[in-house]
């Protein structure tokens, strides 16, 4: 019996893809993790966590083990829209779905607007997860590239009037990570917010932005497209992974409330009581504020350290951008084939993520490569660019 | 803007059903909850969960609270083969997909399998959310009804041949909860599980086999559906749910390795390491066959109390199935309308399920009501008895 036979038309379509994930290397152990996009370990607050687990068992008992009904699981959601308001969002408890992660949060919202007529625009390069769900939905995905000042929202105003003159439809969603990019680290500019804003308008589409690292910045967070949205067309999609723990899956999609009801058609009860109920009460443990400025501090350092390796150590011919915040520093390496290079890099004990995973047309990413500072400690990310710098001079000597 | 608008055809359509949960009241405070399908309060082990906690942090550290490469949490597949295996199920890794919960396990299974051409059969009554499910993606759907033995087997075969007669399409799948089944507590003959194999071979049909009360038997559990299965045509949904703890969110799917490939195609990380790695932690402290056997007591004199007093304090008129595990007695009270009676039953301080939640023709559920025994203790299962046969006397004198 061939199970596949069972499957409809467009899921053997899907499936006949590459399979999700395989930009995942498997990484030998002992190599320095230049790849993973995971908070340091020691920004992770396992004390905390277990202190907050502690005494949500002795307060709650057996409330937050079961399907619902626990007081702090309830709180979370007030707890998150404090965090929007002090960002300039001021989101309404029927405006807020929380879900377990970002990850979750952009499949609910592929699975509510698309199907095979929906036109997506995305970055080039952008968040290869998102690309992965949006194509189990739709073939037509159209990118933007991207420059330091994040999307080149000039291309994509080009683009929408060359589909208008061409009776093409307009996008149903755009999906943005307008800050601390992955994978380029980039920002957008204030001026291309305010265009994208206008253009959504103007073309009639829908945002989708993806805010994982917005509360990672060095220095100031730019203003959300959310924040600029006047007519309920952004989905504000945000995250705790990365500033307390991934393993928790704490995300959440601020939307229009009747947008909220239809993801909820969805979500049904895949909430998570006990991992909400953990996180209100490690909420309820720290000052916030004070935490995220540690992060943008420890972070900062680590970024200069990767920045300033890159500056001794990679050729000349080398660029990259320069990261406020978030996780990432984007490299371009002309000469260099980083999939075909990744081998050498992993034997000489670094790993990255090469830069075709990052693109629909994965050829346009082939010199580019991702490097993470979030990992590895500022020795290893010292050591780490070094021994890459190596790697990328035998390969060009080859 | 009508953010409906922005949605694909498919999407309106279901959106224009009942919302889901609509079956979920509000209870009011103080009300005994005859309704919930929830663990026992002191049957939630909260004291180990709240140790394993801080056994897993303490060894583990920062790493379950990743996205991935907690050790506990690659273990826990191996702790769930084991329990399969005891059971008669010798599952490979690679035919097992852990799940948030049976509910996810059951959303991903019609995601990979349903679209509108696809017709499935359920039982009538059946488990709501189910339903719900499976009407997100088609209204082809066909209920076969239930009786003491459970799903009417000879039913399913006329039906079967009847369709074929007509030239309609076979089913794509088939829904059952063959054991200690949600609502009714009815448990499949030997003689039916035998058949309902058969019959998928000759009719060419996969089966969802949904074994969410398989372990909570008083006395013995019959064979699952999935250890008769010589064709990979049984996808069987099991979780922890009912007996660790719901809040936990631990499931499973166990099929043909090609198939639970497909299906982490869409389950991408929607892992949860956090909750994996706490459940892990936790089935090490545990002796799960001693566990088993203390539930299985503890619900079987919870049972036994909601039957006397049924046979006390309902009319005589009145039927319901004797369940031999599980959490359920399902009751037909013969001139009652349910859903009207519910507020009155409220008020008088009980609460139950309505029975047209169960059945996709909410008319055929009328006359019927859920009781859960396992959540209220004996005393307050036989005090809500009680009440609710007086607010069913008030109501059938008027």
């Amino acid at each position: 019996m061939n199970i596949e036979s069972f499957f409809p038309k467009d899921i053997r379509k899907a499936l006949s893809k590459e399979p999700p994930g395989s930009w995942m290397t498997a990484v030998p152990n002992g190599c320095i993790r230049l790849n993973s996009g995971y908070p340091a370990k020691e920004l992770v607050p396992s004390k905390e966590i277990k202190e907050a687990v502690s005494r949500l068992l002795y307060e709650e008992q057996d409330l937050p083990l079961h399907y619902l009904g626990s007081p702090r699981m309830d709180n979370l959601k007030g707890q998150i829209q404090e965090r929007l308001a002090s960002r300039g969002m001021n989101i309404s408890e029927e405006e807020l779905l929380i879900t377990a992660g970002a990850c979750q949060a952009i499949d609910l919202i592929a699975r509510i607007l698309l199907d095979e007529t929906a036109v997506v625009f995305v970055e080039a390069p952008t968040y290869m997860e998102a690309l992965e769900v949006f194509q189990n939905y739709t073939n037509q995905i159209i990118t933007i590239p991207i420059d330091k000042d994040g999307m080149q929202t000039a291309e994509l105003e080009k683009m929408l009037m060359e589909r208008k003159n061409e009776g093409l439809p307009n996008p149903r969603l755009l999906y943005t990570i307008p800050t601390f990019q992955n994978p380029t680290g980039t920002t957008l500019s204030q001026q291309r917010r305010e265009h994208i804003m206008q253009l959504a308008k103007e073309y009639d589409f829908l945002i989708l932005e993806d805010d994982a690292y917005g509360e990672l910045a060095f220095r100031e967070s730019p203003q959300t497209l959310k924040s600029l949205d006047t007519e309920s067309r952004v989905l504000h999609v945000g995250s705790l992974s990365k500033v307390v723990a991934p393993g928790m899956r704490i995300g959440w999609v601020a939307a229009a409330c009747q947008f909220i009801t239809s993801l909820y058609w969805f979500k049904k009860d895949l909430d998570h009581p006990f991992s909400q109920s953990i996180m209100s009460a490690y909420l309820e443990l720290v000052n916030f504020d004070q935490r995220t400025a540690v992060l943008a501090e420890k972070y900062e350092k680590k970024a200069t350290a990767l920045l300033n390796a890159l500056t001794k150590h990679f050729p000349d011919s080398a660029s990259w951008y320069h990261a406020a915040g978030g996780y990432f520093v984007w490299v371009k390496v002309p000469g260099v084939n980083t999939s075909e290079m990744l081998n050498q890099a992993l034997k000489a004990g670094v790993a990255y993520v090469p830069g075709q995973y990052f693109f629909l047309n994965q050829e346009d990413g082939t010199e580019y490569l991702r490097l993470s500072f979030s990992y590895a400690d500022v020795g290893e990310i010292e050591r780490g660019v070094e021994i890459l710098g190596e790697v990328i001079q035998s390969y060009l000597r080859k």
